[in-house]
């Protein structure tokens, strides 16, 4: 007797808003996002040297939808990038809105969610929005970094270069506001690999080959670093698809590299959150496990509804 | 800012009935449980020829209590094990209720729970408990098969024996409901790594290295079989305690040894539901991951009840 049923669909919604120094404004955006039904801010972080919050949220794509419009009214009119500075590069009051499928939800569905909400906001605030990675249209705005380039006070040069008319909204910037980019997206797993030896250039050589800028694995950000205070070279790896690139090929691949210079794995380590999902997939690898499903995981038959229990 | 608080405690339990064959009292225990709130019936299967039912739920402690009762109380006027007989050995109506922690709760817990619960039974219903596995009081009585040999039939001579009083109850077997025995365990998994060859010899020898009862992992049952359609060797395993024998130390041990007969691993399975922190623990393992908690699934910050959102 299978009594195992779909989940709620949830999404998780991560804006980033340019402002991380006034707390009066951060608790108005907090404020705003708590009194959206439906929706789970499940963290929130400010950095004053970036001047820049963090929220992180979850729900279903109507209540995101309107969490993330009420995030707009209360930023729009007190944020001024005409007056703000600060480390992080930005191009808007609300910089950078992704939707990230976590449960019983496809990329599909969040690729329409992220342009429902581009148009709801240009029409709404006047602001104008490009779309990035899975929601993006045209192949070369699919970077976040390209889109952004230039920054809130190169808009009004870049909005009138040819390729770069927004896909929502007016075709200028929006005078206090800038402009937004919203997309889907993959969850981000922060990934480091720490290496048994004090040797930067080992780290830096594994991370050129691992990374897919300079020919290597498709969805891998990657970089050698110091760890001065333990005297070891590490690699520090985004991997910005999980499902398309496991992290155990990663993992491997680095082992294998290092192997090459005479340098082993000393451990490895996940900063922040990770789907369980990409940690399942590393067991069912190592393990050489077949026939196995989500269904099998004890708890996800706890999250199910019971049928007419 | 960490919002990560405790999730809800959930404890499983599995009670064994001793009637497979007659529907309307199947589903009268069903009835039982479906009765009791905060409980969540999430199986339950009759087998006819072992004249055995058997419930799988889902609660908190005092929940389950409330259920375990109410299934005795249906199930000891419907059964008589002067008549019932089947493949399977049994010694009471209710033969087994085995406690296994699942989620934010200890063995200890489970332990308690499992002396509460027998307590009740044996006050209630005058019915004779033997406690078992991490709930027994005594070493020799921790086995399920040793309390349970000799069956109902045998239980008179059993219960006059020297060291088989039972924990709670009448020094006697209930004249139709026998005796019951009632415990804490950890989630069984059930495993099996099939290999690259027809040699049913190799997965016996295999089998008879890595299980406890020749010598091998303390946690471990296993016996070698043959899938006749598939012309495939197959070490069968039960994994009885998955966090101090963990999957991937056996799976490596099976590998090795399968070597050492010139034999690979094709493949493993698992067969029904596995806990995802045994999984996550392969993952673990293979990645070399450190400083690694479970706050760090991204599941389980959704599962987290939000502070005052």
């Amino acid at each position: 007797m299978a009594v195992i049923e779909e989940a709620m669909p949830i999404i998780e919604t991560i804006p980033n808003v340019s402002e991380g120094r006034r707390p009066e404004v951060v608790d108005a955006l907090v404020a705003a996002v708590r009194a959206t039904p439906g929706v789970r801010l499940l963290d929130y972080s400010s950095d004053s040297s970036h001047n820049r919050s963090v929220l992180t949220m979850v729900g279903d794509g109507s209540a995101l939808k309107q969490a993330i419009l009420s995030l707009y009214e209360a930023a729009v009119p007190r944020i001024d990038l005409r007056t703000q500075t600060g480390e992080h590069p930005r191009i808007g009051a609300v910089d950078v809105v992704p939707f990230v499928p976590i449960e019983g939800v496809t990329m599909a569905e969040c690729v329409t969610l992220a342009r429902d909400v581009g148009e709801a906001v240009a029409t709404r605030f006047g602001i104008p929005v490009y779309l990035y990675e899975e929601a993006s249209n045209d192949p070369v705005r699919r970077n976040l970094e390209d889109i952004r380039r230039g920054e809130f006070e190169g808009l009004p040069d870049k909005m009138s270069s040819p390729g770069w008319a927004p896909d929502f909204g007016p075709p200028a910037r929006h005078e206090t506001a800038g402009a937004s980019v919203i997309g889907a997206r993959m969850p981000l797993i922060a990934y480091n690999i720490n290496l048994n030896t004090d040797r930067l250039d080992v780290a830096r050589r594994i991370a050129a080959a691992i990374r897919h800028s300079s020919g290597g694995l498709r969805y891998v950000k990657a970089m050698g670093v110091m760890l001065e205070d333990r005297r070891i070279a590490q690699v520090s790896i985004n991997l910005t698809n999980y499902q398309k690139t496991p992290i155990h090929r990663v993992f491997d691949l680095v082992a294998r590299e290092a192997a090459r210079h005479g340098v082993a794995v000393l451990e490895s380590e996940i900063i922040g959150l990770i789907p369980a999902a990409a940690l399942v997939g590393a067991a069912e690898h190592y393990l050489q496990l077949e026939r196995f499903g989500p269904a099998q995981i004890l708890e996800n038959t706890l999250k199910a509804e019971p049928p007419g229990n």
